[in-house]
């Protein structure tokens, strides 16, 4: 709880909105205003989820997804000749952008040009793109991506169907090989998928290579399904109800040997498995690290729609008045004066814009590798880590969001027409799927203890516990990124030493940098060290894991957490000064993002020695203070995402479109 | 995190379910008993809630409500001359157990017998109960309670319609005196009711006498509305779709003088305003306080949810293996041996435990106030505070838990099939309906502040500063129970002085209860400081509350954190010893409830030197082999709840019903 500061109040600040606006936009301005012109255009697209029978509102929605491909704002990151804008950041660009929108239509987009046109670009050959990339973009041609099943979601490499090549007709024959091998949760699949990228074990002369990707005809031209292809629907879920999910099975369908994708290996006519990568797992995350781009795509929607939900919980509490003041008389107090609602709202509001300059951060790079600019094995690992962790971060801080909003705008909140039960229960699954959130920082711990060294990149969890445990901490730590730039950093303090904590400023983004760092390379050591004890007290190794597993995700996120502020740190830093003001206003945001950050886990900062007490609870008494400073200007800071207004709805609340 | 523990296995304890089951139900287990029993033959509708369009699914839900009343299991709390139960225990008992099945269904209930029915038996005399009570039990007559408007949602006391008494027609004229002042998200307002126990200024000779509720009819015969009174559908909302939410407009609308629900204020018919209770804001809370069975029965709901949610989703980790164990070779690892994944879900089912028993606590309270058996005035406001604080933690920990458990069961969870889309959905709403979780919770803590005296029920938070602010510290914290008790129990610790918390084991709920004595007690005696340091200072009573208001909602929460670990404690001490394994697992759950309540706030008990942090690190680390112990026996504390078979559904993730 903080305690009254008797400071003199600050100047006030003034925010140019147009301005923060480009400043978010970025470098893909034109693509984002674009794409927020056309929104509005498909507003009703929100009150059709609330009316609509299911059937009939697939259909609109489908409708709109082929509207929106013709527009060229869903096929951007296809190449040029088949249709595409050939440029993979305004594909994620005009995705975040489309997230202000309904999210059945998002999704929807996501299934056909991310997951199904993506794995044919991605895995695929010359022969795939010139044979369906243009009647994908086009939308002529509707896919699924068929990699989930029934009994194994997250842990794709186990999967169950069997793709077994036939020498004799030179085809594969894909089957499912039981109930729970079913493909299960598949967008697309249920009605208008036409063809799937169907994820199976390879299987040539009796042999298996491991999961690889295959395009499998699902329906005929009249929509009915193929035959040995059996499809059901999945039926109602808690939202995306414009999008088709079902289930497939497959009794030994025969698709030809060329419809293998077959960049990363293939099997000749004469039934030789080839592939210029050796090691089954390495090809496995290799194949799969191609498709990185639908993790940095959810990760941005989150962030969208987090937006979404607090320009309308901001603007309802600056409408709404309750209680007295004690100011003057009669006269209620504005919600967003009261201090709880400040501290409910604004410190979401800084992570909102801290996650929205780590997405850049990690969009540049998907574009950079995805492009050719920067593109080499360790790059990619970095990048998949980086996708991995930003997408669990943004998606769990959509969900907390979009709820506290929600209960911030009271039972009003609970209207359809005030925009939450949609962003609720549209936005829900995005921490489960795209990888499940826990599974994916699993996958960036993985990465940290192994320094991503692509030696290590096909080991499992207990490949990894067994790795770790044979290396000494200290080399575990050393290899480390975080060590090399703590030590930096902390000489780069005033004192220099071990007293750096309690020497240098609250809202210095020196102080708070080292703070994240700290977290990040004790945690990481400490990991190291307990499967290390773990393994030498000849516990197994999945005893091991189990026991570890909520510290190894605790190592993940305080890494994915240091990444997010130092690309808030590096952004505002990048301000030019005569932007004065919005350079202001960005810094106490910055500083209430990593001081909020600190102040929930500062427990852990204390057991660790890096926090006293008396610290401890200035930080409280400062980020009040901060959400004090945000107050004046927390119009302007959500006017500046820009959602279109006839987005929002929300008469009630905000005087929006009904 | 929790370091590697080497000690070694506690023997393994057996659960008898029908005996936990017993126990968990309690005085009421015959009226439980029949609930369930009833309910499967409804299970259909948690299908219809998906399939069937809104006006469909309305009146499919008005019928199975008429059908439960049917069967008396709706109407237990009303007097038996009337066709009720005469019992009000068996009331909260019927409607807790109902909550296993569609929460349309359930609300509505709610709406007709608790807020409409309890509003003419609590507020209505002997004229109300014979002219209406009997037919709203048989549910012959419907009707809705017009409490909340537009603008003045939390803040009854200001509500804008108007009932002003006309001498010369001895009627009441009730009038909407603006847009705002509309009655909104009313239950059966937009079809089913035909009356309506509307709140409203009352006026007389020109002269208010504040928030007093009055029948008046809504439609007629057919279901058009009356003359003058204008109604609108609330339309979609993100759940409880079955329930028919409007606003209600009235242009002054007459009704007789005897409309008024007169048991605390009367109009005599030549226009004299008389009342026992002098203090209008003392009378506006005793006619509130009398509605307090709403709270406790939206608190039943919630806990009702969370075994719902948690028996899918513990059962489901017990079937879904995922990964490798490193065990047997091929076998991949149940779920529900990740230590991550106890530590999701045992917490919380701990948790429910514990609000099982606070809510059972409650329960009997209120019926022996209710009832006549203890009823006095500060008996009623200890009542209430514990109502109004118990609904809100127990409404957090629903969407904290079915939020939790549909990611813990990752994509599936997502499935309407699979009960949390329904169980999110409409059980949202309950952390702001029959009041914000935060007004609750400020309520508590005017409570505690002013220790229930009945002098200062009417004070709003403004008068509360100035009250508060005129006391010295020690005289608030001297008046509080918890201070008396903190005293007592710190003398019987271990050394009786300062250092009892080094004393004392991690698993003495004796040491449990002291901490959360204390931080009770320190949190209270700090806002009483803050609030006298800020009126001191020379800021209006408007800022102070602002600035305390977050410490002030601490100090209540921790309040009734701490009632419900005393009666989870209670409870286990009162299992007989004959209960064997059955006493040592509520132990093992009231423990690591206690606990994981501390670990969450840890940094708060070593800001305040309650915990080292030798002993911080050593709870966590206690948690977590908490959680290993409820592994082998989690199965059975699930089953205990007894959520019928049919009401799970989930085919695809525990077996249950399509």
């Amino acid at each position: 709880m903080a305690e009254e500061t008797t400071a003199t109040a600050p100047p006030e600040l003034t925010v140019d909105v147009p301005a923060l606006t480009a400043l978010l936009d970025g470098r893909y301005a034109d693509v984002r205003r674009t794409v927020r012109e056309l929104l509005p255009t498909y507003a009703c697209v929100l009150e059709d989820a609330e009316t609509m029978p299911r059937e009939e509102f697939r259909e609109r929605v489908k409708d709109v997804v082929l509207e929106i491909a013709g527009t060229g704002a869903a096929g951007m990151g296809f190449p040029k000749e088949y249709g595409g804008g050939g440029d993979i950041g305004a594909s994620i660009a005009a995705f975040e952008s489309l997230a202000y929108g309904d999210l059945s239509v998002l999704v929807k987009v996501g299934v056909q040009f991310g997951l199904f046109g993506g794995a044919i670009l991605q895995l695929g050959t010359q022969r795939h793109h010139d044979a369906y990339l243009a009647d994908v973009v086009s939308g002529r041609l509707l896919g699924c991506f068929a990699m989930t099943e029934t009994g194994h979601g997250s842990n794709v490499q186990a999967l169950g169907t069997v793709a077994a090549y036939d020498p004799t007709t030179s085809e594969f024959v894909v089957t499912t090989t039981s109930e729970e091998a079913g493909k299960d949760y598949i967008g697309n699949a249920a009605r208008h998928a036409r063809v799937a990228v169907v994820f199976a074990q390879l299987e040539v002369a009796g042999e298996g290579h491991g999961v690889h990707a295959l395009v499998v005809p699902l329906r005929d031209e009249d929509g009915a399904p193929l035959p040995g292809v059996r499809i059901e629907d999945d039926g109602a879920k808690m939202g995306l109800n414009g999008v088709d999910n079902g289930r497939i099975w497959f009794d030994g369908v025969r698709v030809p040997r060329e419809a293998l994708l077959n960049r990363f290996a293939d099997v000749t006519e004469d039934g030789t498995y080839v592939s210029e990568i050796e090691s089954p797992g390495r090809r496995f995350f290799t194949m799969l690290g191609t498709l990185v781009q639908g993790r940095v795509s959810v990760g941005a929607a989150g962030v969208s729609a987090s937006k979404s939900a607090l320009t309308i919980a901001v603007r309802y509490g600056l409408q709404r008045r309750q209680f007295e003041t004690g100011n003057e008389a009669g006269a209620e107090q504005l919600l967003l004066d009261y201090g709880l609602h400040q501290r409910r709202l604004f410190p979401r509001l800084a992570r909102t814009y801290a996650l929205h300059f780590a997405q850049e951060v990690l969009a540049g790079e998907l574009h950079d590798v995805f492009s050719g600019i920067r593109d080499d094995e360790e790059t990619r690992r970095l990048l998949e880590s980086r996708a991995a962790g930003t997408k669990a971060l943004a998606t769990w801080h959509a969900t907390d969001t979009i709820q506290e909003c929600r209960e911030a705008c009271g039972g009003a909140g609970y209207l359809a027409v005030n925009r939450f039960a949609a962003l609720k229960a549209d936005t829900d699954v995005f921490t489960t799927f795209e990888g499940d959130n826990h599974v994916l920082l699993q996958l960036v711990g993985k990465g940290l203890l192994t320094d991503y060294a692509s030696d290590f990149s096909d080991l499992d969890q207990l490949g990894m516990v067994r790795f770790v445990a044979g290396l000494a901490v200290e080399t575990v730590l050393e290899r480390t990124r975080v060590h090399r730039l703590f030590e930096q950093i902390r000489d780069a303090l005033p004192g220099g030493s071990d007293d750096w904590h309690t020497d240098s400023g609250l809202r210095d983004p020196n102080y708070h940098l080292a703070m994240y760092r700290f977290r990040e390379e004790h945690l990481i050591g400490g990991v190291a060290r307990r499967l290390k004890r773990g393994v030498d007290a000849g516990l197994n190794p999945g005893e091991v894991f189990s026991r570890v597993q909520d510290h190894v995700i605790a190592a993940a996120r305080a890494h994915v957490e240091r990444l997010v502020l130092e690309a808030f740190v590096a952004k505002v830093a990048s301000v030019p000064e005569e932007y004065g003001d919005l350079r202001l206003v960005l810094n106490l945001l910055c500083d209430l993002h990593a001081l909020s950050g600190i102040e929930a886990d500062r427990a852990w900062f204390i057991e660790h020695g890096r926090l006293t007490i008396q610290r401890s609870k200035a930080i409280t008494r400062e980020v009040a203070d901060l959400c004090r400073r945000v107050r004046p200007v927390a119009r302007e800071l959500v006017d500046a995402f820009a959602v279109p207004e006839a987005l929002l709805r929300a008469p009630a609340l905000i005087g929006g479109r009904p």
